[in-house]
């Protein structure tokens, strides 16, 4: 079969592979209709992900056909259509127990990462009863490969760690992928205000159109004055990190309520000054998170009932044949105005 | 009346100063029966808050009897006995009704910082109403000074903000007053380890009488060591940082287990190195705050059913004349081995 | 002035009542600018609430213009524009503190209950601090009106107590006001599905325009099995009982899932039958309450951005001279399909 | 092997049965080291639960040694010994994945019900790897067996479902072993008051001693009375309910404070009045269920600490050959005081 292969820092491929088998009774092997990229590919080809190695198949998303079961998997068979989580729970370990599958002891984020991923004709999941999740007939399949991670992660680890709540004023700084994935299901709790920050107009055009009340483009310097001035000098209860450097979360400092919530999703590469000695007074809340997808349930039901639309995240379509360009477009997403690709196998 | 007077750093003096009056319809004049002596005291005499100007009374803990109320106070009379709490509530503003008292519009702390204090034979109490409390006949007064700030203090911010749960490991970093306080209010909760970490093992000592099941002396260096062979390597669901340096946050963020909860407690002056870069995947919650107080009624409920024993923190004892030697005391903890004081005016 | 005057059960009238003054250093004198008419209006009007005396001014909605406000009043003065909150608080008892104004100690609900009401000229408020809430510049001043009493009822004991869920299914028994009220504030958490039912088709196909995904006649008796083809045979999350009677109350508990809310939002006059011999073993949460209108500022913040429009409930409107007709039109609901009356005093 | 055997209403007998076998991969056969009878195998034995068919082994607590495990099982071992969870989980169904192992989808409380149970010398666990606990090294193995049900019913059902928190006051009507293991537990919280209700002297002595902080006898019929005596007209924050009666579900409505808590944990079997017409106003929130056993590994830190001594309860030993005489001794509890028994099989 066809697979992204990763060969070394700045070294990918789309070369044969052999095709995954089931090793264990509680593997499954998936025919991968649609997969995708995300920022984190990107991440293991500059070589910032030591952990993977060389000849390693990228791609933790997507939904695909099951193609075969291992005897212990109880929820999955045959020809039912799935998607698949990036993060692996063996739903038996203490942190699974209490739904921390990010932490899972025998799973977490290992496709393509620690074993072979998603962009490929086929791919082994272990755990698979708790890995993957039934697509009702009749669903939208390319819209629901958001739910593999973008999804999931701005819920939980933006809108979920931040409580956001009805009336509140939101800010989110970075409008990437998880981003947005942050501001569509932010309105699951209908905040009044949702400020979006981001260096690149078209991105905040972007976010308007998917439910941000105002914009900030922060690329003077002024994203804290511009806020401050957008809230009456009130600040905000709950401001996203979503970049993953420190000038972002130094923005979120200065613009913290009394009471507020600072959640970290951003990957960030280095330490931060935490400002301490003005927050240490301002009863604040941060939290920090690699998603657990726990909430892919809930969020397949507001799919299903169209309280949210993840298709609007989709802005590229590509063939598998096609899957080294779709590494360029998404690569140069400043330029393609790409948020999130397909990559269909059909 | 006699009271302890702020003249700019370095400078203070027990003097002679006007007897307070009733100003607004919601003050209360408060003959101070017992009053105590704060580390933030010791901070405003170096000079750390400018916002205390020359001729401030200094204090924002005591215990004492009504002498006069305006006419808008309803819950008190006079000759009733009250506890003053640290923190003064207006009732009325946004954040007093969501119970953020610490951040009260037309209040906060105020007391001995920004109005004269209760380190004298009188004050006077703003908002008397959501801002004193009844002394329950028969109680301990003594011991319900506790009751003013650290009790709260160490309740609200570190074991409620930390959310100590039964079964749970706890490290609590700094064992002064406010690392005591959250020592013995934690035990509300059952956790099956409290781990209390000072340099000082007088202190140390102290905290194995108070609860804590095991103590780390951390002069040599080796905090986080000790700390992950305490818990079998798997750090801690709790760590409260209460001495608010650099150095004692590194070791929180060292020591946090996946999913865990690090309420900051201590005042810190600087900002701090927060390693994102490793926390950002580990799904925690970092928390700070001024006490709002809003847990007295519940913490008085704790003292009346001896569920918690305030006094436990009393070291030594003096009378109002002797205030200057009381301070000097409390200067030299380390060789005095005080932890609260109590100051009397009888 | 007039007002709208109780005189035992079944008698009422709009006559001329003194002015009400301020009598308290806390009370607030309004202007009523526009009041409405409740459900429990007509209760007290059937003889329903003894507690009601002969000679009571009724009504506990409305909003209007400060006239006088006593010396301890902070929050307001002559010529703001107010809404009136059905419920009363003194904001410093142990039941404000906790934000469960409903049994404050010295308010509650006694607006046109225990002392007279808003269906007048002008009403004495009592607590005003704590018992009125700013309109906000340009702010539709009908539509604030349903803030006094039906969207924080719906919301707080429907919603909130409910805890309704991004994903879940709702059912709403009862498409009266306050039925409407959970309604539209229930979407502020994205359900999947708010089944609606009622015995009137008129008010179901309201309930269809104000957001029901399904509505329920339930006059054949079938509710239960109604549901149960709309679940698959799931049973639903919420079941919002806002009736008031045995019957909708056994709905409620035939039609709940395992690990679900009942919230009964109705005003019971009798006894019911609860099924413990069925219910035991479901895991269910079962909630009651009088609104306490603490989330009154939220929900301000929500109408200003445009999540919630209480204008919708509005259907007929009138002149203060017009009350008597206004309660004939309310009492002929089902004939008139009046929902909630304006009755404008300008 | 020796099975304590149901053989329709009335009837049961100690007998041979065939030993059980490892049938799925995730089955695991357990030797019973010792076990114990519920309330509930005595409603079995009158017929009250006609799901349970002739020739049932009976019982569903106990502690073992794992003999055998199918090759699905990861987290036991032959040799392990381990406390077996009264309900069983799958780990995989949406009710599992919310920690409701109640309601599991292909589990439940399914042992000595609709499957052979413990009162044997082995016992088949389905589910091994998520209805199995280790045993730590050197754990009072007898105390665990006390883990299986009771604990956490008490815990789950009573105290969590309840909310128990510091300074509040609790009533627990019903001193059986259920509402023993909810007076344990719920200390956990350090309410200030616990006040244990039941019609036999003989229990509220061992209550005190279990750390009830007063005791109310109500075989007078006037516990209500009582009750509100004791706490000074105000009623109680949190009324358990452990009995399963219309009378005791009766003294809960008249106690309760409002914005109180009634967690039901009787097992009823009628419906019972329930008085909305007083307590629609009341905002109290009313809880019911079936353990989940979700927190078995949290109350077994707590025992390892001791902040739990579940060997309190057990009142009784015998030896598995005695299995009709500890049947016989239970039934008479109130002649021979038996709280909970241990039935060994060494």
């Amino acid at each position: 079969m066809k697979a992204l292969t990763y060969f070394g820092p700045g070294k990918k491929d789309f070369i044969d592979k052999p095709k995954p088998k089931v090793d264990k009774a509680t593997d499954a092997l998936i025919r991968v209709s649609k997969t995708t990229i995300c920022g984190t590919d990107l991440h293991i080809l500059k070589g910032d992900v030591p952990a993977v190695t060389e000849g390693r198949i990228l791609g933790h998303e997507g939904v695909g056909v099951v193609e075969e079961v291992g005897e212990g998997v109880k929820n999955f068979k045959k020809g039912d259509k799935v998607i698949i989580s990036c993060v692996t729970s063996c739903g038996k370990c203490e942190n699974c127990k209490r739904a921390l599958y990010a932490h899972c002891e025998d799973g977490g984020w290992i496709l393509g990462h620690l074993i072979d991923g998603t962009q490929a004709e086929y791919v082994r999941i272990p755990h698979a009863d708790n890995s993957l999740y039934h697509i009702p007939d009749g669903a939208d399949e390319e819209a629901l490969v958001m739910l593999s991670d973008i999804l999931p992660t701005g819920f939980e680890i933006g809108v979920l760690y931040g409580q956001v709540q009805p009336g509140q004023t939101v800010v989110i700084i970075g409008a990437g992928p998880v981003g947005m994935a942050a501001l569509l299901t932010a309105q699951f709790y209908s905040p009044a205000e949702i400020i979006m920050v981001d260096l690149d107009d078209h991105r905040l055009e972007v976010a308007k159109k998917f439910g941000a009340t105002k914009t900030v483009n922060s690329s003077d310097g002024k994203a804290v004055e511009k806020i401050m001035d957008l809230t009456d000098g009130k600040g905000v209860d709950v401001a996203m990190e979503v970049v993953g450097i420190p000038a972002t979360f130094e923005i979120c400092q200065q613009i913290i309520k009394p009471g507020g919530a600072i959640p970290v999703l951003g990957v960030h590469g280095e330490a931060v000054d935490f400002h301490l000695e003005k927050l240490w007074i301002k009863n604040i809340r941060l939290t920090t998170g690699l998603v657990s997808t726990s909430t892919t349930p809930m969020l397949l039901k507001t799919v299903q009932s169209n309280k949210l639309q993840p298709a609007k995240l989709i802005t590229h379509r590509f063939t598998f044949d096609e899957m080294l360009k779709a590494y360029e477009v998404f690569e140069n997403s400043a330029k393609t105005e790409a948020l999130k690709l397909i990559i269909s196998n059909e």
